[in-house]
């Protein structure tokens, strides 16, 4: 079969249909669909999305035998409506829409009144028997192509609209008679030749194909690349292009268009929604110039008409089986649709419209939870800057959306500020080159949280996400010197106010309105929908059962708040955050510094029931929960003082002189201590602090079961890369188990394993299982040093990797499956054959991003982890994976 | 068929043979062996190594199925020989040996004379009619038990000898005579019991039982552990124990005790070589006492008896095929061998014995290949510690043995002053805590290298091995501050005289006396051979013909000196190292700090011609073979300068404030360059770089070819991870080709490639292929980032890991084939999957490291490639895993 090139539609019957998204567009496969439908639609024909693939291969140019199809079409238009294009007694006027398979509101172009030109002006005059509406559509036609088709600003046609006003003393354009358009439309013309050093073209076919190259144009301009890398929209062909007959909502009175949807779009609320403005076409709405009327107000005015409406909404929602956004035109009374779509809806609306529609039947629960995004999702659980206020303001300066969210406050520079003015009742916002561990109590009372450096995975980000703050990494157009903040030669000082958007990256001068989220219970209903789906599900190729969402959580408020958000567990809890509270890091300095094994021996002995108390608090809150514990990580470099008076503290208290100190310091830096001493390397080392750990882990879950707990420790050793390694140190912590359970005669079901973050474990994984009741895979290092990528310092190339579609994504904010998950699959493969019921999850970040997540669940891991704020996510991802999985 | 567990020995038949080493040892077979053959050998009976590693597993025990077998041996020994063990008229005595598979010299135990007691010492008298040998055997026995089985020290016995010797007044103890020894006996005997509070063992049983687990024991003693670590001894039983009849060299005048080599083992010339003793026991020629003649002079002592040593000799090494070491006893006239086994051999012996016995007739060319370690071949490429020098002195500390060679030197503590001292005729040693690519020049015209920090691949230690200068890495007992050197409290000031043996890693105070290394003929030779096996070889499975040997080189200088060792091309060439000259370092940081592309662009402009110079060098010096070279790979603040003078300077030419200098120097800063902007990540964010580099390469090969030199560039994309990356800069890189080649109608024939360092580089090296002409794998990054080891910082803890046997041997010295391994093996099965005929090979350390070798072959690797004094070890190493490799 030849190809098809073109689609006909119109006197109630279509070649096309709704299921033809990706060849006719969504405009195009709806119009297509209404017209089937017998819902009023203007004829018209549609170019395959194709077309504008083949245009770009061409070199810009469109095949002889498009031309002669769309001619073809065109003549078969003419004879539906019975009229010509460019006739002089009654000619044929189109539009020429874009429409690409995913909607893309407002990124590419449109030209109403095509086919006016000198003569079929009178024409439309004489056919309309309407002298204004003829040259108030030529007009337009002349504005709306030179501005898109030639380029020329849209605010040099509105200069000269303001000397016809000016000159005729008038405010508003509707208040121009048809002399005053003829006039403009000279202006217009001139202004055109001056422009283009043409004169506006006559021939109503050459409009067409100029419109028509102009529309395939605008899919490659910078604002809808822009929007479709934001909106990860890939492997689109191009937009189609419609070419529909015109019905004209500025015939007068009786004339109008207008905008609605079948349910509110910001609430979800069931109610019928919309605005419209009487004797105006499309681009007068949302210029904003008159102030459209709500959609409600059409009752009043034309009851017959508006019942019209409400039928054609009502079935195009129960058509579509999903809210709708709908474009309507009223042409001397008569209702027609120009375009009918999915709507666009906020995360809260997405939820409501999701869940009443499967109490109305509509949708099963299982559709339902794949009518929500996990951004949606996300979306309810921060406060956003008020969208009203949103809209008049522009950002100062743009980040990484580091942790989503929106924040006000008044900026402070270090941590210790933050704490203060906090304490003196101050908003703030703590603003630094960069964060460190230090800085945790200033991050924890700060309401956001600004760094000019360091990436999505930065200290900044991990901590900010941890705790749910809003908090943008990388900006680096901020420079942070001197207790002053320059943003493009702005100066902001202490005290000063901004504003932080986390979900987008953007910083605002100033202190913006915020709207706190609204949660409501249908998130309840939701999301207890996604657990069973989750819950139940089951993969036979591997014999799992269920798939589980765990948190990554270092306290118990941190559990206690993952708890609230559906966790089971805790995936991953970082022991030595509990370090840096005021009390433990003297006593852990203490340690580090001690100059022999018995100084180390006192001072292990001095934390051990302080980390007990820690993991009991945890214990308690995650009842009948497993808990994975991983042991010291970080390099010991990380916990020494680095201001010469806590180094005198120190020393004094260690018992040497400041400069010896200095010296031990010193020698413990390291050029990458990424790659250094560090997890359980410490712990060969350093057997005693892992012993002391997992005696503080033993003894909480006695102590915590004794009172009735339901504990399932579960003890990680980081950073295994060696099977000596996790065997010798499997064997120290299985005689401190022992021997705290002999002693305590409590009987707890504790477990034993490992981190999988070094690349080799994966590697040699069929031994590390030898010695694991569990791995959990370490994403954020595996993907450094499989990558080769410090997430350090990736700041300096990776944007611009992005940038440049080197790499797609972030690969620590989504998880490159291709790389590292061949790394993770061999790992699960490895670990599996030599124990076949071996625990498998995941904790580093990418454990609540939803393609991450679905990667996850495919590899055939038992669960997800990731920062309490991120567990309805991952609930939701999870979920999808699920559903989609089974397809 | 039941274990036996002893083999018996005898009578001119043996249970055991030469074939039996692992079960054994080496001198139980041989004894059995030379039974066999005829030759005069003591009877007796070998314990299998088995019942050694029994002993552990029962807990140092023997099974009662052992005692009784020993002793049915030791009733059938007591049959052949006519005597009894303990007889009080003519007592049987034995030697109790050890004899592992692995010959491991003086590292366990070996009890003589064992038997006697108050009464078989008169039985001996008696029978032998020899009161001072009874006597003198049982003072031996007493002191050899006392100090082997009860661990009395030896200088106890000692001292009791002085005193008798005092009370005599003679000097020596063949001036004791048989009273004198009595009342020896008497004092050991009380010396025992207060020594161990037991009464000396009069039962010969009791004895022999104590002296056989004495000898396991010996097994598992720290100095045996050690040696078997050091010379990579692994997967042995344990030890065997011969059980053998005394023969006596201390029986009087015509008695005697010697040592021979069937040739020389320092030169390998065919001379009979060694040493004897008359009227001694075995411990005495090693005691140094007496001094032993030569055993040439035996010859005019006794010439029949010298006759029949010289045709046992004769046949032995005819029968082993190897020149033999052997171990031999005269009692009273008449010769018995006790031991023989393959000498060990200096390098140069080796070769030489291999390639005359290839002359002789004796073994093939592939045998003699597999017959010199390619530790030898490397003893003759490097200067030594005078061996005589050696014997008297101890080292003072001890560091990494980072390259090999002896130096002596005066200490400089800057490479400024190694300079300016060389300048002045000095030697120097370059002492400093570590190196960085500013100190080339210093250690450049440093006869050596020794650093307090860093490991076997830190900067000293591979730019060393590169200049094939001594070093010493990471030597920690050295402490260097301030211009001073202290060593265990010990101060080494600027001048100050010492000698590194870098070999070992032994650093020595003062000028000790060098030997240079003399390479004769047979090396040419024996390396031909070793060529021919490797260029021939033929992997069917693969099908790959040939195996290279290539060179890591910078500069024309190195290149040439790896042609003269027999590279056969350059593997990897580092551009970097061009930049660290004084006159291209200015440049190279006026590009690094440039403002602008333009500034940046001028910068270039310098270099290019500067750069394409170096590059000319190096193709005419490598007429004929392929020159790998990788653009630049480390990052920028790597070239930035330190120090306030340097920085003032850069800035004046740079334009710029020194403080905005310094800022710029600070934003490079990165927290682990390893894993930050580097490599390809720089191409692709400066690709006027990676495009000058380019350019140059091109223009230097055109230069070179028009001039007549076969050239044949191979351009390398360094730490590519993405397909993106290698797309990108092969685009430039070809464009900017092409452009030469039109502009100077050259003709070349050039390939681009990229270094597989990355770990993700060898999970999608088949997309990579597509991009590629050739591989490299770079396994020094691919060992850091695969192992998340840093080998700047693991001096910390993989030290402790290879002394607990965590790490049997380090990863950067010796690739870790079970897990890096299994990357590579991937990579390149991936990689050939796209391209069959992928050209692939290693440049990292491990290229000359002989296991490695033997991986790369077996991998399917073309060519290994390494810096230019290893290249000889490289072609041996090559040679042999083709032949190991054939079985």
């Amino acid at each position: 079969m030849a190809e098809k090139r073109v689609y006909f539609f119109g006197g109630g019957q279509a070649e096309g249909s709704a299921k033809m998204k990706d060849l006719l567009g969504g405009k195009g496969a709806n119009l297509a669909e209404m017209t089937s439908l017998g819902i009023p639609v203007p004829p018209g024909f549609t170019i395959t999305a194709k077309m504008c693939e083949q245009y770009y291969k061409n070199g810009r140019k469109n095949s002889d035998d498009l031309v002669e199809e769309v001619e073809e079409h065109l003549h078969r238009l003419e004879s539906t409506v019975g009229k010509k294009l460019g006739d002089k007694d009654s000619p044929l006027l189109v539009s020429v829409r874009s429409g690409a398979a995913v909607s893309m509101p407002g990124m590419m172009d449109t030209i109403l009144n095509l086919g006016l030109n000198d003569e079929a002006v009178i024409g439309l005059q004489k056919s309309t028997n309407n002298e204004r509406l003829a040259w108030d559509s030529y007009r337009r036609f002349i504005n709306m192509f030179g501005n898109v088709v030639m380029g020329i600003p849209h605010e040099e046609f509105e200069k000269e609209m303001d000397k016809v006003k000016y000159k005729k003393n008038v405010e508003e354009d509707v208040d121009l008679d048809a002399n005053d358009l003829k006039e403009l439309v000279k202006l217009y013309k001139a202004l055109y030749k001056k422009q283009t050093h043409e004169d506006f073209p006559q021939d109503p076919l050459d409009q067409l194909w100029k419109a028509i190259n102009a529309v395939f144009g605008s899919w490659n301009n910078p604002k809808a690349i822009k929007y479709r890398k934001i909106n990860d929209i890939k492997d689109l062909l191009g937009t189609a292009v419609s070419v529909v007959a015109m019905v004209f909502g500025n015939f007068g009175d009786d004339s109008g268009t207008g905008v609605c949807f079948s349910r509110d779009p910001s609430t979800g609320e069931k109610m019928f929604y919309g605005e419209y403005l009487m004797n105006a076409q499309g681009e007068d709405v949302v210029a904003g110039i008159r102030t459209p009327k709500r959609i409600t107000t059409l009752q009043d005015q034309d009851p017959k008409l508006f019942q019209t409406l409400v039928d054609v909404k009502d079935r195009l929602e129960k058509h579509y089986r999903d809210m709708q956004d709908m474009e309507f035109t009223i042409q001397e009374g008569k209702l027609y649709l120009l375009q009918t779509r999915n709507a666009k809806r906020t995360g809260a609306a997405a939820i409501k419209v999701a869940v009443d529609m499967v109490s109305e039947g509509v949708i099963s629960k299982e559709e339902a939870l794949t009518r929500v995004t996990p951004l949606q999702l996300e979306q309810v659980f921060h406060p956003a800057i008020h969208p009203a206020t949103k809209k008049k303001v522009k950002a100062i300066a743009k980040g990484l959306n580091a942790s989503p969210g929106a924040a006000t406050g008044q900026i402070v520079f270090s941590a210790d500020e933050a704490e203060e003015w906090h304490a003196e009742g101050k908003k703030v916002l703590l603003v630094r080159p960069e964060t460190s561990p230090e800085d945790i109590g200033g991050m924890d009372v700060a309401e956001g949280i600004l760094t000019s450096t360091g990436g999505m995975t930065s200290h900044a980000a991990v901590v900010a996400r941890g705790m749910g703050k809003p908090c943008i990494a990388g900006c680096k157009e901020a420079q942070i010197v001197n207790k002053k903040m320059v943003i493009k030669g702005q100066e902001f000082k202490e005290g000063d106010w901004i504003t932080l958007d986390g979900a987008s990256g953007e910083v605002f001068e100033g202190k913006l309105e915020l709207k706190e989220p609204e949660i409501k219970g249908e998130l309840t209903t939701f999301l207890s929908w996604a657990d069973e789906v989750r819950i139940h599900s089951y993969r036979a190729s591997k014999g799992l059962k269920g798939f589980g969402v765990r948190t990554n959580a270092d306290t118990s408020t941190d559990a206690q708040r993952a708890r609230d958000f559906g966790a089971e567990g805790i995936g991953l809890c970082r022991t030595e955050h509990m370090f840096f509270e005021e009390e433990k890091i003297k006593i852990f300095r203490e340690m580090i510094v001690a100059a022999d094994d018995e100084a180390r021996k006192k001072a292990l002995d001095k934390l051990l029931p302080l980390q007990q108390k820690d993991f009991v608090g945890i214990f308690e809150v995650m009842n009948g929960f497993p808990v994975t514990i991983r042991l010291l990580d970080p390099p010991l470099h990380e916990f020494v003082p680095k201001d010469d008076d806590q180094i005198k503290e120190l020393a004094k208290i260690a018992g040497i002189s400041a400069q010896a100190l200095k010296n031990k310091i010193r020698s413990l830096h390291e050029e990458n201590p990424m790659l250094g001493h560090r997890g359980v390397r410490l712990g060969i080392t350093f057997p005693e602090i892992y012993r002391m750990q997992a005696e503080a882990i033993m003894r909480a879950a006695c102590e915590a079961a004794l009172k009735g707990v339901q504990v399932y420790p579960e003890i990680m050793i980081p950073l295994v890369g060696h099977i000596r390694e996790l065997e010798i140190m499997r064997g120290h912590v299985e005689e401190v188990a022992k021997k705290v359970l002999q002693e305590t005669k409590a009987k707890i079901d504790y477990k034993i394993g490992t981190m999988i973050e070094v690349p080799r474990a994966t590697l040699v994984a069929d031994e590390l299982a030898h010695h694991a009741d569990f791995f959990s895979f370490g994403t954020n290092d595996l993907t450094q040093m499989t990558y080769g990528f410090s997430r350090d310092d990736v700041g300096s190339f990776v944007p611009q990797y992005i940038q440049e579609g080197i790499l797609e994504d972030d690969p620590f904010a989504k998880l490159d499956q291709e790389g590292i998950g061949q790394l993770i699959e061999l790992g699960i493969g490895k670990g599996r054959d030599t124990n076949k019921y071996l625990k498998i999850g995941i904790c580093g970040e990418h454990g609540g991003e939803p393609s991450s997540v679905d990667f996850c669940y495919r590899a055939g891991m038992n669960y997800v982890s990731c920062s309490p704020f991120r567990v309805p996510v991952a609930r939701l991802s999870a979920a999808q994976s699920v559903l989609s999985n089974q397809k």
